[in-house]
Formats: structure tokens, C-alpha cells, sequence
């Protein structure tokens, strides 16, 4: 079941105090039974350091927060496509507005994952550098203009016309990108929100992460995912 | 005359030690020199510290080496785009492979410089990262494999796929920018191959500064420039 | 008179929009006024853009913002030691907070600066950053906490235990280098403050760069340090 | 048993294909084979991403190869202190020759290890910045010429008064700090010459990890370290 489907609520976990250690494998294992419960997909992306740890415990797909654009040899503190792999995970975030690549090791980050059998998910800022990224081609693009990360003001909402104009721009230059909205998600109602402007998901962090009780929130989207 | 013309040779005189100060003019100087004798459109990029100083003295289209994607502010350092435009350049390089930019910071130079009216020549490396770079809308991209560059191996030669492939996926994206070949460009011959294979100009550095004979190179280049 | 005296006011230009192009030479005219009348050493660092520009205009000692670590060779857009010096530029800040380096680096650079005859000012951050920067053999280390850069609110008086600190650390490690202090410097009650607190002088920015009468703020910086 | 003893056997996985997943595990078993067989202190350092996993099945003191200089938070693809010692690591490699950190960047690594307990193995490249490097207070200096890495040339032997002037040094900033010699350590012999110059013990990463026997090379370095 470590496929990926659609519409797809993918959790960034981020390096939150909330998500090391146990705590990335008991964020990661609500998660998952709110994708048995509502039988909506969800992705789960903890720590690096905490990656094999929550593969082994859950059954939903695991992404890497990062990866970088080297193949295996001398990279002293890098983390590597081939090693996610052995770790179990199914991909990477790629481009994280906190982990910003340069244009190159994007593209080269991709072609490592592609060789290893790994997925993509490319995070953007505009509408521009989405276009750039849907021509690398990777299997997943969430565009998340950083002034609105973490304010819990949704990009469908605060600029509709970013969300709308990525799913067309995206389409155009590559129809079998999956376009997901990020950041400001924290309802259900945001959810259906970025699902009506064309996206196939969305990439949300804090709102699951640091909530009080995030199987409620998480339910809350899986639900409206799940009406539209 | 600073308007850019096409066919265009787009001089970068890197750090190189022949191209500091005095020896930045005289470099410029031949090359105003040539682009009149031949009536070709050649442009040169000195070094940041020296761009002032350069268009003082010619009255062909010189480039900053590099901008940085800040507004003026606490940027203590930087090159920006007001402070290339005050000192008459007309345009900038970007993310030239020696001076790699993150994406989104691709993104944030260009509009950048469009803001100054100035002239973009954005570097790029692969077909997948040149489709990207078109669809951020630049003036030009030059295309230059890095392990071609400083050999003395053309692009043009060694995979001329990739210049032909290049130019066909930037003009299907954005009809309007310009493809300059670069790497490895040394010869007339390699300039009449780039142009042959639909670039509509070409990017070198040491074949002409470190030239025993600057003059003569870049005649010969102009020259067949011409013919094509 | 491009030598460097002491007590110094050392003036970062930065890359704010009043100190472009002949705005930077308007100030660093005014800069060489004020040293001349009240014989107090003021030394100006102007964006490197304008770096020959104001070398040309005043006699007063100018220093480049940021040195790269590299010697001549294929570096596009980088600023060598080389060139500042054939700007006529008598030294660099290395590692200004808004520019930080590498340790590695800030190692190589230093050198690079010796080598062609530059002096050095090191800037860092904390008691213990600075330790390690006197370690190094800089010229000059002006120690500029970063929560109080462009704050108005002097480390001298936020914190005057680190100033002084930092004063008896590095005259510990080498006592041939010369302590200037930084951040949140905008009276000439901070300046006095500084140099009570052992401090050979100061590195300001916003406060001369912004001021509706930079002269007037300058002089009375000026007349303060003398009477120290 | 997890204390760090010396001399000091350090074993840096790098990101070898030699290195992932299982494999890490065996290299650090082996390790920990040799550390009883000969009583001689032995550390491994495998990719992040194995962290938890090599914890969990050795006894011997495991540390990061990096951590990053940030507190819990929104730092998307880094990896924390908090993290690393959640996954029952005791210390971290900082600012390896591949993994270069900034000045300020390396004080804020060395806090953020301190405050959660874990020890410092510092890397540094020459005389200077290892004093610098001794002033910050690390728990460990490993001295590694970039130029001898991998080489298979140890420092000891190429340069043996960059050792010695290493430890004479650093002694005199910080008596407390322990000073290992790294780059190109490949024998029994190179870990006995090391120690001869003033060494508490070596890092080293090919040569074990990709010895066709690496417990042969790991034991016969263990009795030299033993018999100084």
C-alpha cells in the first residue's frame, strides 16, 4: 500500500519538537489510521533521522524530508537517494522553501531519485519557478508561496489565482505532474478548497504536527478529501 | 548601441588574471574593436568590481557577472541589480556554473532585473534544467554542460544534441528567448557548428582572455559569425 | 593617508538605496570631511560595485564589503583580492554577519588578503566567535551580536560585558589585533562607550548611510571619539 | 560503555555505497568486535540515516556525521541535535571538509550539541583554523588537510609539523580540547606515528570502510595505537 493516491494529504513533520523519535512514529501511525479509516491517501514525511524507524512502523507511504544531488561516495553528512531507499521510504520532498536547492542539483536530485525508484514531490514559490519545475518533471509539484508557510492562512484562500494558474501552467508543460496546494492548510474547508481549484492534494505541517489533537484535524481533511 | 543584436559572441571574463582593472578595458576595448570592424553584436562581462569601469570606456553592451535576488537594503556584499544599472550595465549573467542560484532565487533575480530594465543571460546545464530556465523567462540562456567548460570542447561538437535539443524545447516553451551555446566555444569553426545547429549566438571566456592573440580569436569568430 | 589610525570609525555603506553609485561617492566625500576636520580616522566600505569609484574620489582609506577565497582563475561573479587591490582599496570586511563565510574559507581569505597587501576586518558574533577569529590573525575584528544590527541599540550598552569580553579575549590570543565594536552604534555617546569599554573603534552602517544629515551625525561621533 | 576513551580509533562511514542500511550496521559491528578484542577505543560515524538503526545493535559510542545549527522547529531536511541524540547517538562530526560550516554556524552547532549532552568532533584544515577551532571549545579537533583526504598520504607523514603544530597549538588555547589526526591514515604505522606527534588518536573513513578485510586493517591499527 506504499503506492501514492489521490487526492493526497501529505504531512511535512518537519523537525518540530513534537516529531522525533516516538513521536515521529506516533504522528506517523495516526496518520495512518485515518487512511484505513477514511481510505484517503496519506503520506507521512519525519525526520531523516527518524525515517527507517517510522517505516518500519506504519504502512502508508514514508517520504524523505531531503535529499541530496550526490551519488554514493564521499559526502560526509549528505543524505543520499540510495540510502532512503535501503531506510524503506518511497521518495522525497525535493526544494522544501526551508531546504531551497540551486536550479542544477534540483534537476540532478531528480534524476538520483528516478534512477533509485523513488518518488518526487518539488516544493515552489511561484507561479514561475512552478512552470520551471514542472519542466524537471517530477512526480509531484506543492506550490507554497513561503510568505504564507506556517501563518495558517491558506494560499486557495489569501491568492486562488496561484493555485489555479500552477495546476494550468503545470498541465501545459507537463500533464502527468500531480499538483498539490501547501502552505496556510489547517482545515477541511481549505482542503476542498484547494481541491476545487484543481489540485490533487495538499502539504500541510504545523496544523497536523503541533495540533492538540491531530486525529481530529487530520479526520476533519480526510472527510472533505473525501466529499469533493 | 547597447542594444543586444544577434548573431551575439557574449564575452565572460570570469576572475581570470588577465581580465582585472586596466587589463578589463583593453580586453573590452579589442572587443568593441572587432564588433565595429564586423558590424557583429558582441557583449562582454567583466568582473563586478571592474563593470563600472568598462562602460566608461566602450560603448558595446556589458554585463554583470552575477546579481543577487535582494531589494537594496542590509545586504552587505551583494551586487545588485540598482547598482549595476548605476553603473550603465545593461544586463546580467545568472546562475552561471560557477555561481549557482537556488531556483527560487533564479526566479527572484530575474524579476529583479526586469524591474531595472535590464537584460538576463540566465546559464543552464541539461535540456531538463534549460526547459526549466525558459519557463522562467529570460532574455537568453546559454546552455554549457560543465565538464565541456575550459576544455576547449565544443558543445557544439561533443553533443550537439543537446544544443539542438535545447534551442527546440526553450522556443516551444517561450518562443521569445534567446539560445547562446556555450562551453568549450574556441574556434570560428565552433561558432559557425552552434549557429548551424540553431543557437543564435555563443558564450566563451578563456578561449578570448586567455588568448595569446585576443583580437585575432574573436575576428575569426566574428568573421564566421557573419557567414552563416 | 590610506593608512588606517586608530581610534577608527569605519563606515559599511551596505547595499542600501542612498549609497549607490554617486550617492556612494557623496558619502564617502562627506566621510573624508569629517576625518579631515576633526583628524579622527574614518574609513568607508562601499558596495563593491562602486568600489574603484569612491577609491578615485576620496583619500581617505576605502575597503571592499566581502573577498572571495579564491585566487585568479574561473570564479564569474566573484570579487578577488586581486581586484580589489587594483580598485585601489586598501582591505575588506571578511564574514560581515549579512555575509557570512566559511571557517574554512574565512581562513583562505585572510590569506588571500595578506598576500596582496589588504588588510582584514573580521567580523563576528559572539565571545567565542571571536576567540576563534583573533586565532586567525585578522588586522581589525569588530564583534557585532546580530539581534542588535540596525537596531539602534548599542552592544555596548545592551551588553557591555561582551564587548569587553571580547576586548581581553582577543588581546589574549593576539594582542596585535584591533578590537572594533559593532551593532546598534548610532551617537557619539555609543562611540565613547565603545572605546570606555576598550574597543579601538567602531563599525556602524544605518546610522551614517540613513541619517537626514549624515555629516552632523558623523562629526559628533568624531568629536567624541577625540575626546576620549 | 558509550564514553569516548583514548586513544581513539574514529570511524567515518562517509555516504560509501560500502555504508548503507545493513551494511552500516556489520561495518559498526566489526568495529565494536575489534574495541573489545583489543580494549582500544573505537567510534563510528555512519550515514544519518542509520543512526537510530546502528544504536540499537552496537555498544560502542555512535556519532553524527552532521548536525545542523538549529533549535526544534521549521527546518524542514535538517538534522537536529535533539534528533540525534533522541536516536541514542552520543556526539556529531562538525563541519567535516564536506560538510563545511560557517564562523557563527559552528559556535551555534557546538551549543546546540552541549545543551543536549552530546560531544563535538571538530574538523579543521590547517594550523589556524584549528586554533580558531580550539578556542570554540569542542569536546575534539580532528586536523585534516583537504589535499591528503582519501589520498591514502597520511598527514603525519606529509606534513607531520601540521600535527604536531596542531596539537602544540590547540594545547596552549585549550588544554582540554583532545586532538586527532585525520587524512590519509591508512596503517597501523600511520596511526602509531600520529600518536608519536602528539596525537590522542586518528579519523579515519576509506581505508576501513572500503578494506576488502576491514577488521584486519582495524585490528592491526588498534595493537600500534595500543603498543605506543
Amino acid at each position: 500500500m506504499r503506492k501514492i493516491g489521490f487526492p493526497l494529504i501529505a504531512l511535512n513533520f518537519k523537525t518540530y519538537a513534537q516529531a522525533f523519535g516516538e513521536n515521529a512514529v506516533k504522528l506517523a501511525k495516526i496518520a495512518e489510521e485515518v487512511s484505513r479509516e477514511y481510505g484517503v491517501a496519506v503520506m507521512v514525511a519525519p525526520p531523516v533521522v527518524d525515517l527507517a524507524r517510522v517505516v518500519r512502523e506504519v504502512e502508508i507511504p514514508v517520504f524523505s524530508q531531503h535529499v541530496d544531488p550526490y551519488k554514493p561516495g564521499s559526502h560526509t553528512g549528505s543524505v543520499l537517494a540510495e540510502d532512503v531507499k535501503a531506510a524503506g521510504a518511497v521518495g522525497s520532498l525535493v526544494n522544501h522553501s526551508e531546504k531551497r536547492l540551486k536550479l542544477a542539483d534540483i534537476g540532478a536530485v531528480l534524476e538520483r531519485l528516478r534512477e533509485n525508484g523513488l518518488m518526487s514531490l518539488l516544493c515552489t514559490d511561484t507561479v514561475e519557478t512552478t512552470k520551471a519545475g514542472a519542466a524537471l518533471g517530477p512526480d509531484m509539484i506543492a506550490i507554497e508561496p513561503p510568505e504564507l508557510i506556517g501563518t495558517g492562512i491558506p494560499v486557495s484562500k489569501a491568492k486562488p489565482e496561484v493555485v489555479s494558474g500552477a495546476v494550468e501552467a503545470v498541465k501545459k508543460i507537463n500533464a502527468e505532474v500531480h499538483v498539490l496546494c501547501g502552505a496556510g492548510i489547517s482545515t477541511g474547508e481549505d482542503v476542498a478548497k484547494a481541491i476545487e481549484l484543481g489540485a490533487e492534494g495538499v502539504l500541510l505541517a504545523s496544523a497536523y504536527v503541533k495540533a492538540k489533537d491531530p486525529k481530529k484535524v487530520l479526520s476533519e481533511m480526510a472527510e472533505t478529501a473525501l466529499r469533493r
